[in-house]
């Protein structure tokens, strides 16, 4: 069986914050936005389709979390959420994921999508730790490790 | 309780396909993409995180169903699907609305999202009855009622 490798370009643009029990959380690199990308550990994987029965539960469990985990994200960033954008495109890279964003209407991208707008803008070493500090217990129960 | 509405701008950009179990599936009335909209039937819900946990996992199986759906629309339209995109944003709309759409390299909107794009294409009434024929079978066995 393959084993499971993070897209190259999923792991340049994101930083660690999770193993779910299928997936990745990855917190998107840019503080513009509130981002979390799930990421599910199945090789080849490129639609939701082509993930078992049992495992689309599971990812919509982790969807729902990620998309807690993005409120209190948002809080931390000084920027409290008002709306929730999930999205699962791929058409760059290929590899499953989805985005779980927290939207406000002050935001770079209102009310357009946030993909390929503008420039991210990187968290510093501080602020990625009260990131994740603010976003970890929404994961709690359906994480196997934490970064 | 509160009875469901469709809101009159879905209403607007779309045209009915089929009651199911838990969503209104419509046809986007746009022929320049392969694309269904899905509308849980349950009002006041903004929110995939508003569902009830069961309801959550009957929206992913009409997504998934979406997915077939949108193949076969795509070929129907003379363009074979080679992504699926899936989203629910609802910056403008806020009634709880999931998108499904078969995107192509050679799409107005490639690589970047669809949502914005552009001007809407609409089906004339042959294409319309096409396109029905063709998405219906996807939705066999979650069909409570066909438009």
């Amino acid at each position: 069986m393959a084993e499971f490798r993070l897209d190259p370009r999923l792991a340049a643009a994101s930083e660690p914050l999770a193993s779910l029990n299928l997936s990745e959380a990855r917190l998107h690199n840019d503080t513009r936005f509130a981002w979390i990308v799930l990421v599910p550990r199945k090789p080849g994987v490129r639609e939701i389709e082509h993930l078992a029965a049992k495992d689309r539960i599971v990812l919509m469990d982790e969807i729902i979390a990620a998309g807690v985990a993005v409120r209190a994200l948002g809080a931390t960033l000084g920027k409290p959420v008002e709306k929730l954008n999930i999205g699962a495109l791929g058409n760059i890279v290929e590899q499953l994921h989805v985005h779980v964003v927290g939207r406000r209407s002050d935001d770079d991208a209102w009310p357009g999508p946030v993909w390929g707008v503008g420039a991210a803008i990187a968290y510093d070493d501080e602020l990625l730790d009260r990131a994740r500090q603010a976003v970890l217990p929404a994961f709690d129960g359906l994480t196997l490790k934490r970064a």
